[in-house]
């Protein structure tokens, strides 16, 4: 990811950002940004003087130490996802962000596609009404094996921290909870290393309940293809589903409730409306979440993916496999020193067992970039 | 549903059968039928020497009785779903059936859909190859309250022994394990009186996990509008989607696995084929039921839905209620005596608790059926 948003940044694609320094293990790479300072350690770039902003696209666990090391040096902060590996260190990363004139952000960028833009519009607007039942089918992240052998530290506990749900879902999961906020209970059923020759959870399914008494099915696999990606959402003004670049909402014409409620007839059902929307692309993603970063800097607008909501999609990440773990429902908000202790486990005995797996200069594989002053 | 299936005969929509007798608690409604003898108790109409079978579509809990007093009567059996309330009972019920000469049949007739027997020649034929995941979303249950006040029995524990599982989804159950054979564990997740003002379940979720380590989710309920009826299935050879009258196999070049073994890219996955498949109709349904059971009666025909099978579906209906129940995950074969003592529990405490509601010819509210010598 690091070397995209790099040359994202250095091909002018972002108004009002300049590449200053890149920081990476592989000094050979740097030669590709001439007009930017080149580290091999985050600590010296963070220190350097160099740049007002930095954009954090490392291995995972790093994200928490190198993420507190630039707020606590002053810098504004924009983190690849997951902001941390589980719940705990996410708390630690939030809680280093002390001065609200800095701009500490997240990348989800899928929040900038037009159909979930549109899906979360109908629901924030009232048109869908209130929330029955969600469906996830999100199982087009088909990896060969070839895939994971591409790093040692792949799909491992040690190297990094979980597998489809934290590094293929976590997407889809920010935008669950961005849609249709935090579940009360989650009963996870994870398979690990089901379709490959890998420790961490390769196929997931996910039962959640809200406080309301939604309900909500997630599921997702790296093994499967054909993959699926539809999302259908049951709500009491009709029913939304997106799929294949198109999302349809058949509306009723009297919320289903009141229908079943007034009703003279048994097998009655309220009359329907159908809406389709499509739209020419899946809008402005990495681009736009750094353009946005940038104009809440400069501008202070509010930012489209504040940091401190990348917590939210961690902690279901986290409950889905504490769940699966105990073979029972969690409660939430999960219990987040339970969990790091039994991460903690995983991690000790996992097959990727490098000692400096938490140092964040040696995790650094990647570039780290970072907008100037 | 008797009335239905008595004019099916009376019309002679089913070769070779002719309807000889009637019985049910409401003597005028037989004027209907007058070269049919009339019965207002099964045990006459069993005992009367005028029929060679008899097709029994009476409340749920009174298949066993009526049924074991057939099938000890010599007669041969047609039983409408599900054949009983709940394993013990089905237990009881196949029992009785001793001489392989009677034909003891049950009316699962969704089993003539083409659609449905498309997708079970594709599996065991072995062009989708070994199944990995199934989805099946059945929401278009939808009944309004008006249903529930069509009579006092329906939707409770003492009238009917369960809710949307085991009267709407039973079809489906049955279909379930007729394409999918029966999963190994079951954790059910229901709602009783989620959406109606009703005793019994009337939204579920179940996840089932099968032996060979496929993975499935069953979901249902008889609140939402507009409802679903989309039935995914993930095989090594591709991924078939039915929904909306249209089977749709996308076919995979190289079986998902061993492609994943041996690409040699990361982000490669295997070159696909679509095929579609529609069908002018659903079938002969209850017709085509009736019509199997005549042959298999007069010509020794092997039946398509021989009752001994109909334990399977209510086998999975008990057991997503009792994990539900007991709020964790039960392994099939389920314990039909444990699962007896919760029904019977539920029975004892149901708003309808009248004390005659096992007794056979006061529940046989509607007409049972028979053809004649």
């Amino acid at each position: 990811m690091g070397l995209g948003h790099a040359e994202n940044i250095e091909s002018g694609k972002v108004s009002r950002c300049e590449l200053a320094a890149v920081c990476g293990p592989t000094p050979e790479k740097f030669t590709r940004f001439p007009n930017a300072k080149g580290f091999t350690r985050s600590e010296e770039l963070i220190r350097s003087g160099a740049v007002d902003a930095v954009l954090i696209a490392t291995p995972h666990f790093s994200h928490t130490p190198i993420g507190i090391d630039a707020l606590q040096h002053g810098l504004h902060v924009l983190v690849e996802k997951p902001i941390s590996v589980q719940k705990a260190d996410c708390e630690r990363l939030i809680a280093a962000h002390q001065d609200p004139k800095q701009v500490f952000a997240v990348m989800f960028n899928q929040r900038t596609d037009p159909y979930y833009r549109k899906v979360r519009e109908l629901i924030q607007g009232g048109e869908l009404g209130p929330i029955r039942r969600i469906n996830w089918i999100i199982t087009n992240w088909f990896r060969p094996e070839a895939y994971f052998k591409l790093g040692s530290w792949r799909a491992t506990w040690a190297g990094e921290g979980g597998g489809v749900l934290l590094n293929q879902c976590l997407h889809n999961l920010d935008l669950f909870q961005w849609l249709f906020g935090m579940p009360k209970r989650v009963r996870g059923f994870c398979r690990f290393g089901r379709y490959h020759d890998i420790e961490v959870e390769d196929d997931a399914t996910a039962y959640f309940e809200y406080a309301d008494g939604a309900t909500a099915v997630f599921l997702t696999s790296t093994g499967e293809a054909p993959g699926t990606n539809r999302l259908e959402i049951a709500g009491e003004n009709g029913k939304l589903v997106l799929e294949n670049d198109a999302l349809v909402f058949i509306k009723n014409e009297m919320p289903m409730s009141e229908f079943s409620r007034t009703a003279t007839k048994a097998f009655a059902a309220p009359t329907t409306q159908e809406l389709k929307f499509t739209f020419p692309d899946h809008g402005g993603q990495h681009v736009a979440v750094l353009q946005d970063f940038v104009d809440a800097i400069l501008d202070g607008k509010p930012l489209l993916a504040p940091a401190r909501e990348g917590i939210r999609s961690v902690e279901l990440v986290n409950a889905i496999l504490f769940s699966s773990a105990l073979n029972q429902t969690v409660e939430l908000p999960l219990d987040s020193a339970a969990y790091e202790k039994y991460l903690k486990e995983k991690v000790s005995n996992s097959r990727f067992n490098k000692n400096t797996v938490r140092t964040p200069s040696v995790l650094a594989d990647d570039f780290a970039k970072s907008i100037p002053r």
